[in-house]
Order: C-alpha cells, then structure tokens, then sequence
C-alpha cells in the first residue's frame, strides 16, 4: 500500500431533511495493512441507494444507524490489493458492504466474491446483476406474484429498481405502465425498456392518467416513492390487488416526517395487500435470480443501464443528492478514480 | 297488515364528521303489501355497525354510497309477515340488508334464513352468530393466518368484532392483548373473555404499554380503529407479522379527513403486510364458520354480549352515535318495539 492514502467520508451528525454537507466529515489516513484472516479491498465503485437516507436516521431504518464520527454505510464493489485469508486473493472482485471510503479492511463479512463475465462492465454488477436486480426480482415474482395478465405500475420507473421491475413484468406476461419524472425517462422506459405506457408525475394528473391507462385497475404496485403517487394508485387497486412496498424516496428528506397514505383504508374497499420486503431475506435463492437476469440480459430481453459518475470518495455527499432530486436515470454509480 | 304503520329513517343529507340529527329524514307510510315473488319482512332487530359511516360518504366505500332520499343501509334481523315468494313463509326468520324501517318488502336479495336455537337470544344472530363473528372468523385465521405461540393484538377489543376476535386467538393458542377504552371495558376482555392482557387507551400510554406486554413484537395485528393505536403497533411488529384491516374507526368522522399511518414503511422493516378484506367474500365458507362459531359457543370457549337497545327506527340516529363514542360493549344492536 506503500504511501497510499485511504480517504473516507463519516458521518459527523444526523440530518433533518436533506443532507447538508455539514453531516459529513471528510478524513484521510494510511492504508490499513490486513490482520490475520482479514484483507484489504480497493474499492472502485460505490452504490447510491435511496435507502441510504434511512440508515443516517437516528432510529435507522431495517438495518442499525450508521453511528456518529463511523464510515459511511454503502455497497460497493473492488478488488483484493492484499490479503491474509486464506478464501480471498489478490485480484478478486469482490461486492457488498465497503463503506464511502478508497481500502476497507476485513474478514470478508457482508462481501461476496464476483466473477465478471467478458463485455459486462464492472458496475452492472451493482446494479442489475447485483442486489438492484435482485431487489427487483423478488420484490415483483415473491411479495408482487405478478401474473400473466396482471397491470403492473410502477413508480420510480427509470430509478435502478424501477427500471428493472417493468422489464421483468413484461417478460412475465403482464401490462406494465412506468411512473416518472421528465420526457426524457418516460420516452426511455417506454421506448428502449418497452413499458406499455409511462405517466410523467411532473406534468400529469396522475391520478387522471391512471384511470385511462388501468381501467380495470391496478394488479400490482411496485411502490418506491411513496406519497401523493401510492395514494392515486390506493384510488385505482383491482380487487385482491398487490403493493409492494420498496421505497418511499419522496418521504425520505419531508422535515414534517413521513406522511401516511391517507386512503389505506382501500385495501379493505379492494381486499388488498401492502407488504414489505427486504432482499437480504432471499439471500438463498439470489444465485438462482441472477442466473436468470444474466440469461435475459444475454438475450436481449433484459436493459441496464447505469448512471455513472466519475470521482472520488470526497464527491458522495453530493452525487447522493442526485437521487432525491430525480437526476439519475437508472442505476446511480460513484467510480472511484484510481489516483 | 291493516293500518299499522311503516316507520322509515332515510338520509336526506351527507354528513361532514360526525353526523347530525339534520342527517336523516324520519318518514312513515303505509305497511306495503308483498308484489308476486316477494315478501314483507316485520324487522325486529337492527345491526349498528361503524362500516355504516363509511357507505353514507358520497364515494361509498366497499359498497355503493346510500343515496339522498333512500332508506338508510342496514343489517338486521325480522319475521315474514306476509309472503307471494314459494321459498320465505310467514313466521320464517331473516337476517341481512332490511334497512333501518319497520317493514321492508322483498325478493329476498341480500336475506337469508335462520333457525334460532332454543335458549340462544335472537340478537345473537346478529352478533357472534352472524356477520359480526363471520368477520372475526375469516379475518383472524384466513387474512391474519394466526397460528399457535403468535401475539394477537386487537383493537375495538370490547366492541361487537374485537372481543369475538381476541377469543377465537385464544382458541388457536395464541396470546392475546386487548386495547379498548376504560376500565369497564379491559376487565371484561380480561376477566370473562380470557384475554391475557388489555390496554386502556384512555389512561394508559399504549406504546409503552406494548413494549412491556409484547416484548418480541406483534405477529398479528387485528385493526378495528386506526389511527395513533394503528401507528403504535406498527412500531412494534414481529418479523413476517399481519395487519388484519377491519376497520379505522376513530378516523371515520375525522373532519379533516382520514389520515394514514405515517409509519406504515415500518411494514418493510419487519418485511409485514397490511390487508384488508370483506366478509361478503368468504359466503361460499359462511355455514362452516358458523357451525364452529356455534359449537365452541355450546361448549362454553366462546363468549357473547350484545348491548341491547329498546327502541323504535327513530332511536337510530342517536343510537348509532354511541359506536363512535365507544359507549357500547359487545355488539350494539337496535331492538325494535311491536307497537
């Protein structure tokens, strides 16, 4: 590691609403040298994730607060640069938790080793190879039991879940129509993603467009931005219909806190469902999934796109901000220059 | 039937919140006589139910909205009096949608018949041997999948829904906490009913409450009522755990409007559904249920309280009040008297 430096960005106090830049604190140190049994990963890109902002809560959110004055939480993937394991060696890939920082020590836990396949780039495995992809995959087959047939919405239609779900609808048979913000990700989901039909939320009646596009209701909602969007399609359930929920990103950064749907009482009026998941619950079935997603991603069937963003470690606190803004389209990565 | 007269409680008005006297129309006409295929009913029990807020809005709910001018929606219990239908003879007992009038006249949509059992109270049929059990029934084992060892909550634990529900938990070996308002109320569901513990709501803070009675969290959550209770248990689930949605009851008459759970993401955290149904949808299993019902009823493992109001169709207006005031234990039914 010679006279490397490993830069990290901590967290230094918990936000209300939007992150400033005051809740992150910028250090540098040596590159750790690797413990017995443990090493040490070059980290070349990071995942930015809407569920990200619940983990600096205090409270956390489905995993422990990120602790004041800690490495920032983040998937991410990199390389071996030096190992005492006997299971990893120098040149793997490996991905899963690495922190907001250049060299991350460890025995391994929360990581899997990758082997990226000729032609694929690197960040694909972040996002529809990785735990986006998978998100996707058991959020719309397991908790949304999507069927052939079925009228699928989903919000946050060109985010890195969202983009993969519709696609993964339409390959299951059913109508998919995409809710997002601007021409430019409805033109592209219902263009090179090929959704039946996009509703743009900035422009749009949404609840207007829906009851065009879903006259018979809604199957499946694939929830990953919460608010006045889940309450229009709460209006608009087929009986029996299901909501999957993944994200409430519109709710994250609310200084009031979160609002509730106001109308969830038509779960009852439509004898409907709302549930909760999280991907880590498969966690025994994930090789199978990206078995899959790899297969149709070979044959065409399935599109990826990542949203990449050239930096370093010290630029994640405001490429973060991008996602609540609405400004990636597909899967956010951060790339970590090599210096 | 001679000059006796047919006293009708109609709606002439939509309510905003709670409604008012001016709500509702008091009419009286003529006993009708019964067309060719249809019969007149003499209706001697009327069924006071919170759902019945909900179908006076001018979106209905579940089920259409009762229009201006019509008499108003209810379930209720009478004889035939007089019959041109080859199925329904004078003396045969009905139960279903007579509305809230002394006489109705019928082809027998939306009735059926029952034999009452010697020494079982007609109101009964009403109540744990009717809809109000059918509801519990279906609720807790088929949406809520209760199973031996689970933490069943249950809200609304001393109204007509609730204390069949905390019941049949106790049946399925499950541990059962009650959440009504005041002491009358919570030793009832304690003492006679066997639930191994209750919260009252108006003297006790229930998240604290909830923390110490289910310290491994909640598996089943049966909602009668909504609101800050509703968001209470959210914060406190099991994994895997199940919101039964019956009703919202302290939301009903909210002027500002219903408000939702701000803390319904929680259902991701503990990877939870919510889920709403209707008993109208289990009818093809209806007399298997009631069998059961009537049979743990005979052995002494259930308990029934009916809270008998004597009165005529004009008592309705303020009788139905009490529901909303928590002023019934057990279920509140509407006796009419023969004049």
């Amino acid at each position: 590691m010679g006279n490397e430096i490993n830069h990290q960005v901590r967290l230094a106090a918990r936000p209300a609403g939007t992150p400033a830049p005051e809740v992150w604190q910028h250090v540098t140190g040596p590159v750790p040298e690797p413990g017995p049994g443990r090493f040490i990963v070059r980290v070349s890109h990071l995942s930015l994730d809407p569920a990200m902002r619940g983990w600096i809560n205090e409270g956390g959110s489905y995993a422990p607060p990120v602790e004041l004055g800690s490495v920032m939480r983040a998937l991410g993937l990199g390389r071996v640069v030096a190992s005492e394991h006997p299971d990893y060696a120098v040149g793997d890939t490996v991905t899963g938790f690495v922190g907001v920082q250049d060299y991350v020590e460890t025995d391994g836990t929360g990581l899997r080793k990758v082997t990226p396949a000729e032609g694929v780039p690197t960040e694909r495995y972040l996002a529809l190879l990785g735990m986006t992809g998978l998100t996707a995959y058991f959020g719309l087959f397991d908790v949304g039991a999507v069927a052939e047939g079925d009228t699928v919405v989903v919000s946050g239609a060109a985010g890195a879940v969202g983009s993969v779900v519709g696609q993964l609808a339409r390959i299951a048979g059913a109508r998919v129509i995409g809710i997002a913000g601007g021409p430019e990700k409805t033109g592209w989901v219902t263009g090179e993603l090929g959704f039946d039909a996009a509703i743009d939320y900035r422009s749009e009646d949404v609840s207007a467009r829906l009851a065009e596009l879903a006259p018979d209701g809604v199957n499946v909602y694939f929830d990953n931005v919460g608010g006045e969007i889940l309450e229009a399609v709460l209006d608009r359930l087929a009986m029996h219909a299901r909501i999957v929920l993944c994200g409430a990103i519109s709710q994250y950064n609310a200084e009031g806190g979160m609002a509730g749907p106001r109308n969830y009482m038509n779960l009852l009026v439509y004898r409907s469902r709302m549930e909760g998941f999280l991907v880590g619950d498969y966690a025994a079935r994930w090789g199978e999934a990206v078995e899959k997603l790899a297969g149709w991603l070979a044959e065409g069937r399935l599109h990826s796109r990542e949203d990449v963003v050239d930096g370093t470690v010290d630029d994640f606190p405001e490429t973060f901000l991008r996602l609540f803004r609405g400004e990636n389209t597909g899967k956010l990565v951060l790339r970590l220059r090599s210096e």
